[in-house]
């Protein structure tokens, strides 16, 4: 039965299932791995799963672009959760392996960028080599292919392998965001700490657009987090706009904006509105305060004023 | 029974009585002039008549500000219709009087720009001296005071006095703008070509406050007409803004920049909507053609994808 | 010879001459009134007067238009610089009048709004007459024309009156601006705490004109200290933007800001940068603080920074 | 000798080595492909090659983030050329495989996407494993691990495979553009069809910060045609711009977007003005016409104008 199931970035073992594990439903939920994060995706479009969930956003890497651009087509989809998942890798080695045994090296792609230095430090001699994902680069090593893999420590047991090292990051402050993305229904509540997201698409390309779509927000006092131009499809130098903001779409300020941005772009993709979320269990860091006079009690203050305009007692 | 009074700016043969006459409304009307603009606000203010009729803006010297100022402070009103009225001087003298005779002229101070032209070229000699009205003026002349008036040519027969020289203004197309102000109540019908009026006090005075308040006008695509600082009798530098825009408070982009306003502004007086004129029974100049995604029809729809966003139909 | 006159708004014991007595130079130049601020600007355009000051903003009744509009066309002048008069009435009368003798009052049209409450509390049944000036009403009053002036304190003794009320004023902090305006030259130094004055008229009338001139400024950190919509003559509805900023022509976020006028608008008059007055010799109300990023060294920094990034040394 | 040798992302047979060749100098030029993009920079970087040639922008699948990463940080470089190749596969198997032989295909990560659909067509069965590059899956292909690999059709004589079908590509005018990087020097000459890249660190992430830096492109109307939030690497939500506008570091309207940018910026990196590329020989598409009063021209007739009005000779 399809709403007890959720999917998530395979092979087990990734950090993608760690983030999932971390959601407290994942409990009663059955977590299935897919090859990818269209897989991951389609399952949930084709009714397979009720939710799938995949990586979106890394603090070293930024946006992940298979799940940005799949969010902005198809079928459309909902966010509803975010995770935040700290990220330090552990060098998984076949048990008895030392760190001079070491001549070949495997791991994501993604990984590679966020060891590099400690690789050149340690293993200056290794081969790298990359994997379809770090659980994958973890078989391999089970599998005698290469010598270590860069994976999560969890992974270890499921492959059989030891963590020779633990806790390696080049860059403090690693996190990786995951989404979890359910088909459209009514977006997760309003908890004061929110994000939303959406794909927008400009009129046409004249000089200023990007401009007005921006000031959409910037007129109601909502603050952008993210933008990143994604190509459209129809050749170079056509993009889409995948934007994420502050606040949700129950908050005036943002429903304002979010019709603004709908009568001047031809298309505009609302993938919903959620709680933001914080690693380690922390708090997530409040947003920026609003702009005075964007607050709910003040669009409800200003509409019954014009209601009293238009009636004639302002 | 004052809801058949209206006053005007008087005395008996002002500019700003042949305006009123112009409004079809005037003929079962009793018309009752008033000293100055206060007086005949004050009139309406008081119950005493049902609206005033009072320049506003002259094409050539600018905005009236007697009367800016009196609809931006005291007892609120609001004005329901405007008259556009093309200004032009007749010369009126007592009865056989010749141009050769005339070593006095007299006139509203706001009269002389506009026939100083052909003063320099038809009396070098004469001697200016202000009235408090062009129709005082006329009432001096009758009197012997001066030897001629400036005034309407409608004037002459009111004074007993004959138009020498009529159709005399240095500016072509000069015109006076008038306002049928009266006691709050329903904004005048949306016609399609209104303009609304308002005055807007900023928050503070930080720099780039005044963008920002225009800002709600251009985010939702509202052509500014006008726009004059206006002092708040709170000392040197201090001012308010008196504002009028293209489009009906019934119009959603003017309501959502209203509301815009409100929600900045600590104070905003909404001075009403009303059919913009034209002088000469034309019909009036079309306004700027709204910009694309201002319409109600887009923001009904917006609205509507905004609502099916939020029950998870988008 | 025309370099040691200076004309001002006459007659003597105006305002005017009272605000140009205070400048030091004052002393040894001849002063002579002109009947209007046009005559008084009139006199320096054709040489028989080095400068003229007149007054431009009232902080009870706003801009002055007579001398907007004279600055803002006609062969062009420049502004040198301001002073700032507190502005505040004597009832003068001819000496052993008593109050209750008094049946009739004249004064300039400017000052009857800010005598308008004491009169209503004091001589309610007195009876209103404008003059041409303030001190032409107390040449009216010593002619035995009318039983009380309201003028200057200081024009008593030119009109052998006495002040019989001092310190009239409805508005706290009344004042009036004047600017001494001259041919072009040089513009006055910069002393850190100036104001720059400008004549703009935009491209066209398309929507969004106003808010592409407003973020010239905003762009480069500017504060506008006074905005006013002055009709063009060319009919109604045509307008140019009397503007006044804070800053000064040599500092680098003006002049840019300048040139950007100049680039987007088919005509800008430059009507100078000049020291920022107060009243009663007080030091001038700090501006805004710059915004960062928009000081001088900012902006040679930054010009340095572009000239290593051409040259490939950045 | 470095000045005769030029980097590029390898192996052999990749796009970009066929990227590379579309450049007359590459005829003159050693040409040592790299493993990474940051190998074949850092090789500039340390003197050992003159440029270096990678891919930065992929039409399907957006920025090569590696790339955009590498210029942001570390030593900088200059973009001095870009080149834009259109992308179709060929799918490259040993001499005599079929059709129906194929089990295994291999590929570039970045290649799935866009032969995803042929694959689901014509090889429903096939199992997909990514490569580390489109030229090492060929050579896989060659030593027997898969049986086929996607790859651009010049790559079959290097590795002596055959392509057994040509021009796979599910997205019609798949394009990646590459930019040939060098140690800073004088940037590319003016051509009139230019772009100008850069990255930018925000001062803060107070909201409307962004707006903020947009505001000094439009406001001297310049066109943005890219913009990416990166991460810094100093957390989640910590992120510079990678920006491409059009125009010239010697256009004065981008020199001055520039100025405006550093000033209001910590951090600005210019990467270089080059002109525009096409794929195919064909002329660049022209660029958004410069908004009225924004040529070179203008700056300077603006600029002469100043300096008259400094002079008093305006």
């Amino acid at each position: 039965m399809s709403a007890s199931r959720y999917t998530y970035l395979g092979p087990e073992g990734t950090f993608t299932e760690a983030a999932l594990r971390t959601l407290p439903e994942a409990a009663t939920r059955e977590l299935v791995p897919k090859v990818s994060v269209p897989a991951a995706l389609d399952a949930v479009r084709g009714g397979e799963a009720a939710a799938a969930l995949v990586p979106i956003e890394n603090s070293v890497e930024g946006g992940v672009t298979a799940t940005l651009d799949e969010l902005a087509t198809g079928t459309p989809l909902m966010i509803y959760r975010e995770v935040l998942l700290r990220i330090a890798f552990a060098l998984l080695v076949r048990p008895g392996t030392k760190l001079g045994d070491i001549k070949t090296v495997t791991g994501h792609p993604v990984a590679q960028p966020q060891v590099r230095k400690w690789l050149a430090a340690h293993l200056p001699d290794a081969r790298w080599e990359s994997a379809a994902s770090n659980a994958d680069g973890a078989r391999l090593v089970r599998e005698g292919r290469y010598d270590a893999a860069f994976a999560g420590e969890f992974a270890a047991a499921t492959y059989g392998l030891e963590p020779l090292v633990t806790d390696i990051h080049d860059a403090r402050n690693a996190e990786t965001r995951f989404v979890l993305a359910g088909r459209p229904a009514r977006p997760a509540a309003r908890t004061g700490a929110d994000r939303t997201s959406m794909v927008v698409w400009l009129r046409d390309d004249h000089p200023g657009a990007l401009m007005e779509l921006l000031q959409e927000f910037s007129a109601r006092g909502v603050n952008l987090t993210w933008i990143e131009s994604r190509p459209t499809g129809e050749g170079m130098g056509r993009y889409c706009f995948s934007i994420d903001c502050e606040g949700h779409i129950t908050d005036r300020r943002v429903a304002e904006t979010l019709m603004g941005l709908k009568r001047i772009c031809p298309n505009v993709r609302f993938l919903g509105s959620y709680p933001r979320a914080s690693a380690d269990g922390e708090p997530p860091t409040a947003g920026a305060a609003p702009r005075p006079g964007t607050s709910d009690a003040d669009f409800v203050a200003a509409a019954e004023w014009l209601a009293r305009c238009q009636d004639g007692r302002a």
